[in-house]
């Protein structure tokens, strides 16, 4: 048979959540934020952002480490890389800026492991594709998601205007109203994957 | 920058399509299908089944190849495995009864690439879940969707009471109503391939 790569899996009980500063959102409207693409596209061309899926286990099932901001928009953590920026580091760097702690030694050693979904934005629009379309040259996003191996222990500062949420698969699963396309469609992406739960 | 898995993919034009007689379904109805599954389940357990995502490349955009049943139902190709067949191999034949031609000299040498979903049927029932649901310890049917890699020249033939149609992604994204939940997720499940379109 035909072996999965095996994602280890530790619950969610096993890690440490703080809190720090805020956090705050660059844009307070989505008409602001596609106003901003546009600006730094014309600056820096297309613009490249790379997110993570952290895996924990709650009752056998895996987790998705969501952040919150309000009452109702969630999304994973990660960011815009700087024009040339290595993908890998550049994770590395948002990950630490929205959930490491502000002491160097108590933040993770990001493992960034497989990419399991890019994303494109075709115009300076709210829509992106699992493709680039057709007749499409210039697209504006292009959205890398990264699969995160945890360790058994880690800590987590997270920053105070926003909740950090174990979100499980089946609760993400055909949710795109909650969720929308990206983030609602990770469990078919992880389909692949064999999850080791461990319990410790 | 981090390389995404290359997928060569050829024009449509390029490969050669016949038919061969009909490969009747064995059930007439939904409602046959599940009992047949059940009886099955009593004799030898889960069902393993392996399909094929086959792409082409039309307009310089991926296309997968689907088998038409009647006017509306598609389905990729492939089937169920015999009890402890090799996926690999069980797979092969799937694709040569669905697709091969009757001469063995003229049958695709199939180079089975990465499994890219697995999908879970927890009851004798239509719906499936790309994950074992919670307090699922009996599933009924684990369906595994394969990469197939296809030379620059083949030949298929099809069964006479069937249609190969080669359909775009941007068609089977979000269309979960004309090609359910399966087929039009495999857009994103392909969004981490690069796909070199050859041009010959």
């Amino acid at each position: 048979m035909v072996m999965s790569p095996v994602v280890n899996t530790y619950p969610l009980s096993s890690y440490t959540f703080g809190t720090k500063e805020p956090k705050m959102e660059k844009d307070t409207s989505v008409a602001d934020r596609l106003a901003r693409m546009k600006v730094n596209y014309m600056k820096e061309g297309m613009r490249t952002s790379v997110e993570a899926i952290l895996l924990v286990q709650e009752h056998n099932h895996p987790h998705i480490l969501l952040l919150q901001i309000g009452n109702t928009f969630c999304k994973l953590p990660g960011g815009r890389l700087k024009p040339g920026e290595n993908e890998i580091e550049g994770l590395k760097r948002k990950l630490t800026s929205k959930l490491g702690a502000n002491s160097p030694a108590l933040v993770p050693d990001w493992q960034i492991g497989d990419c399991v979904a890019i994303w494109w934005r075709p115009n300076f629009e709210t829509i992106m594709y699992p493709y680039c379309p057709p007749h499409i040259t210039k697209p504006k996003e292009c959205k890398k998601l990264f699969l995160v191996h945890l360790s058994e222990k880690e800590y987590f500062a997270v920053p105070k205007n926003l909740k950090l949420l174990a979100v499980p698969l089946f609760e993400l699963y055909d949710n795109v109203q909650r969720y929308g396309p990206v983030i609602s469609t990770i469990p078919q992406q992880l389909s692949r994957f064999q999850f080791n739960m461990i319990t410790t």
